[in-house]
């Protein structure tokens, strides 16, 4: 019934779509699938598999090379053409695209918004729909997460007037070894193949650590150590999950773009449908007309009291007309530190390397990454030379000639 | 309706009432209004004027010496008996007995709750009032409260969508000379006089420094230089307060033992009345009945970024079933930062001196207290000495040799 | 011996000076003693005294708007012209002085001097004196410098193997009546009249807190409340110490003059002396010819552990080829924490402000400073609007619209 | 001359050698080397290769786990016999054993010497010497640590006024793949081959992260992914150094046992050598006849900017007779700092589990050890069960029901 109300207009430029925003909302690609493709699949030469390749590991970094750049300009923009604007990011590498919106202009609104942690919270309903509690809306699983995205963990998770720990703590026991549904396994379903799984990682962290993870297992396993999960497609197979391939994603793409030209044309007609984020209920308590508590991605300044200033985490926040502010989450205990920190320095190292356009400086946050443990010196130099070879036509930004 | 379903236990043994207690609400005087008496009005012969005398200044410093070996015992004895109770405090200086609360038992799941903001919600109703828009209940007066208890401000004000600041300032330039109402000049009800104010001193906050003060002028003006607001009883009176005389408190408590008296007798007959207080919802959102944000006193564990970790800070938390976590109030700006550390210090130092049972180091915080300058060191410690000697009797829990 | 291998030049531009020096000294004074009799004595018309007016007081925070832009433009040029050079200042208000290099260029190698401290190594070598160890060289008191410049105090004084705390606690108990020396009696020796004292603030100081505080009485003074020592300049003089007349300052700096005009005809002939300074030793260990610790202001980057990142601090440090590291000096008690907080949420206040170039944003610090407490809300705009008049032709950095 | 001066007495009974004492130095091995025997080589048969084992690694835990009650007792009776003492440890895991002793006496006055970083300074002497530069003393190449115990980095090196930094980029860039010396390929000397290295790992390290590291190869291997330098005894020998079998250990013993028998029986003269350890420097400089700077292990209080509050970090520190105070270090750059984290986080983890006695909290640190990632947890959980087992006899301070 509302749907006649919305007034939607493209712009060619980007300073036309910021000047006076009142709300900008980031999704973009910079760069193609076929940089994407180098991102995930160059390191396997090497042995080092990727699940996404999106966030971390070498392909995470590399993407963040290729995309922080985009970022410290819209960042700017937004200062000089919209400085009041509210705006929200669902660009990844998240924390380091919301870093580097965030150094361009301190004095930015911006939030990022990641549906990870709702899927742990379907994850944790259909628990309790086999426990006899069917149809559980998922925003009635209430949580308290804490974290980087994509390496969330919840460290309160309650339905009504019932905690959870002690129901997921007896599920894992028992389930850990065999995983939830048929995830990884089911090749005619090449999307439920490709980007989902049967929680075996999320389970296989909890009694390791306690806390119940709270991002895809795809996601969490590139932030261990590789010999944890990702060690070689079939041991991933084996806990679970598929290494996600770009063809696919590029397959994928076509599907939508041929499915785009079709809308267009009227050949097929458009249906509503909620897609599940949680964004424009972010926008109404903004605006005044309603107060919320969900989870987003935000500078830390001290929400989670052990990580550093200045990172970008993901925690509860309140939103209302004053504004987003963080809830506190207190802090990570120290095993889940010290795996977060790993990458967290990573993201430093990158985000502030990107900003004085010096490649070199990555190199060191390249080597350290997880998932580089099994390659030496020398083989690290190599793969790093190859993979910034592949996207150097999208690295006007920088001075490539140390490749030379 | 559901008077009657409510058991009600009186126990003569503190133990026993505390023993596998869920829920544990302090409200207590350690002493009596004699002891009182000596903390507000000793001090005046030396010039020294307090409006309250139980939160800061020489009084409230000596009420905590008397008070806080209590809220010691009672969290040593909340770690024995029930050390998984939530803990509720209503007992003034509410920051001192907090922070005493937790260290005798750091693992405490204590917050205290003041309705100090309460009324500043009502006098931002009152304004929209006088703006045509009137009967707006207390609660939806939006705000983000940050300080400490009795000198908290807010930093965000709004109701809808509509931010209060700009309102408060144009009526804080259009009325600071003359206040708002009545108060303090009423001398036909005392209970006003003694307990109310024009507001005067939160206006001239304002225009100092551009937050909303949100607790009572007769509170606020005692953190600050006693030359602003507490020269002597007749500027007090011109600015718009008394200052509250313990005969009056004397007067209201025979008052209100001799009502207690009809009402067990049945000469006066019970009749059930909202408080105006909210512990009763922070129990059912405890109770994971329901979700609710509002303000208590808390530990600063960075809520308040530039103020001491571990000090009891006043901001909104998020009660749920996961238990109290306050929400990022940002920063105090610089100049209430000020004002706010000078007694911040003092209630770390007294906390700590009483714990160790050691009243010699207290003097310096002593000394130390806004409204104490005019005192040359002698003159302070002759008083101290006096003060101390009034109640010596309640401090069994001090050596006291140094007295003489 | 050695004077004949210095080469001197002075240089008419500033920018011909800085290129490409190794060490940048700085010593000067925006504006004139005409200025700086404003900033001193305009305030005395409200009752509000000063002794230096300097470094705080309503008087250091207009010299500060004075000054400050001329250190924000010396930063930026420095990164320009000589960014590895070491920079040493020696000007007035230090603390602030320091920020606003820091604040152009925060990589530069700055460090303030200040020899206030000497001034009371020596007054310990005196009470030793006195004790029967004459002629200790002031460098022979080892001291641990904590605070800010001019706030300045220490919390470990030893010789040799002797702790010199009960040495000083013996000697406070015994002279804060009377104080050391005659200062200010003297009326005859006016530079001694006017630029010391007896060292009865320091006595009465430690007397309240515990620490020996290690800047001249004149200094300590304008820290603390007013009612303390800066009653009246009869109040002043009771306490030990004359108010400076900037007159004094004009009548010296006349002869100083009118010196040079000498030295430079040949009428009088040079003489080298020591001045008691230590840059030059400071260069020669920042060369790699020599270590050594001593006590200079620098941002603080924990060496203090309870004042803010960033304020500019004063401690020991080590002088090596390494350049210069602060040495841990602890905590300040509670206490003096709260006297030194309240001037330095000021310096912050301030040096942001004129940063930005926005005076009235100057204003809440300037109400708030703990001189100022005897005026009225409307008693403080009127005198910032005069003393900022009187300085105005010096602003030309700053909007003045806002004094209309 | 003075070997005669010296008065030496062992007591039968700890508190009798504690009463009253000055100065403690703590050099002890809980256990023997047969459990040391189970630290090191139990975990080989799961393929994690330990060059030392007694500092990180399965085998620095689990030795921890045996020697960290021992300290929490040592502190507590320090408390109570000698608080004043100061009190020097060079027991290992250094980190830990210093972490009990302030958990349990969180004022006393210790820190712990190491003498790795000398070795670093031999090492640059060593490559100045191949410079033309003979017969530097180690004392002279002056030098800045930053980081924890045997994972120390230097951030400035130098000798006079010459920068080690280019000088040693010039040797690492050259000798990085051949090493310094002939360390662990000369088995005829075994106390070479198993206590040196030719300082490869140092350079491998210094070219992936720009710093210095300062402790021996042996050390450093251990705290970095355990594919970098310990996937098998051939890659360790390939890199230039040897792991260190417990059976030479238990040789070397019973040589020293043999020699000390021949010494007191007078069969062997006793000769007096400097040990090359500072000891006895600091202590002279505590009682207050010197002053010195010097590299020591103490709980952070943010000398190390980036590490956490109270973990033990090793840098500079001045020592006098106000005692030891450390000097700021800077922060680590954020790559060695996620390196870092990885093991303190352990740390804190392991000496926290330890006070509470609660054997089964250790195991996520065990599971989370950089050496450990090429083990799933259930083989995780079975090495841990057997190393406990080994030393069980050992922890009677712990309930190890869990192990059945």
């Amino acid at each position: 019934d509302v749907a006649g109300k919305w007034r939607y207009r493209a712009y060619e430029r980007q300073d036309d779509a910021l000047e006076g925003a009142d709300f900008v909302i980031i999704s973009i690609l910079p760069g193609t699938f076929d940089e994407m493709q180098s991102d995930v699949h160059t390191p396997e030469a090497f042995g080092v598999y990727q699940s996404v390749g999106d966030t971390t590991g070498p392909g995470g970094l590399i993407r963040a090379v290729r995309t922080l750049p985009v970022f410290f300009e819209l960042g700017s923009e937004i200062e000089r053409l919209c400085p009041n604007a509210f705006v929200i990011n669902y660009t990844n590498p998240m924390a380091m695209c919301m870093m580097a919106l965030y150094r361009a202009y301190p004095g930015i609104r911006a939030h990022g918004c990641c549906h990870e942690v709702f899927g742990t919270q379907k994850f944790l309903a259909a628990i309790l729909a086999e426990r006899g509690h069917p149809d559980i809306p998922r925003e009635d699983i209430k949580v308290s997460p804490i974290g980087i995205n994509h390496f969330t963990w919840l460290n309160s998770a309650r339905w009504g007037n019932m905690d959870l720990f002690p129901v997921y703590r007896e599920y894992a026991d028992a389930h850990h070894a065999t995983g939830f549904g048929t995830a990884a396994c089911d090749q005619t379903d090449l999307n439920a193949s490709f980007f989902s799984s049967n929680q075996r990682v999320k389970m296989d962290l909890f009694r390791r650590f306690g806390l119940i993870a709270a991002a895809g297992d795809r996601h969490l396993a590139e932030f261990c150590p590789g010999n944890w999960y990702l060690r070689s497609p079939e041991e991933a197979r084996a806990m679970g999950f598929n290494l996600t391939p770009v063809s696919y994603r590029k397959q994928q793409l076509a599907e939508r773009l041929a499915r785009a030209a079709r809308l267009r044309s009227g050949e097929e007609k458009m249906e509503l449908q909620q897609t599940g984020e949680e964004g424009y209920l972010q926008m109404r308590a903004l605006l005044g007309l309603s107060e919320m508590v969900t989870n987003v991605n935000l500078p830390n300044g001290g929400q989670v009291q052990n990580l550093p200033l200045g990172l970008v985490v993901e925690t509860n926040a309140t939103f209302n007309m004053g504004g987003v502010r963080p809830v506190m989450a207190g802090e990570l205990p120290p095993t889940i530190h010290a795996l977060t920190v790993k990458v967290a320095d990573n993201y430093i190292t990158t985000v502030d390397a990107c900003y004085r356009g010096d490649l070199a400086a990555i190199f060191p946050a390249f080597v350290n990454d997880p998932l580089m443990a099994p390659l030496s010196l020398s083989q690290s130099e190599a793969l790093f030379a190859e993979m910034i070879k592949s996207t150097a036509h999208c690295l006007k930004h920088y001075d490539l000639s140390f490749l030379r």
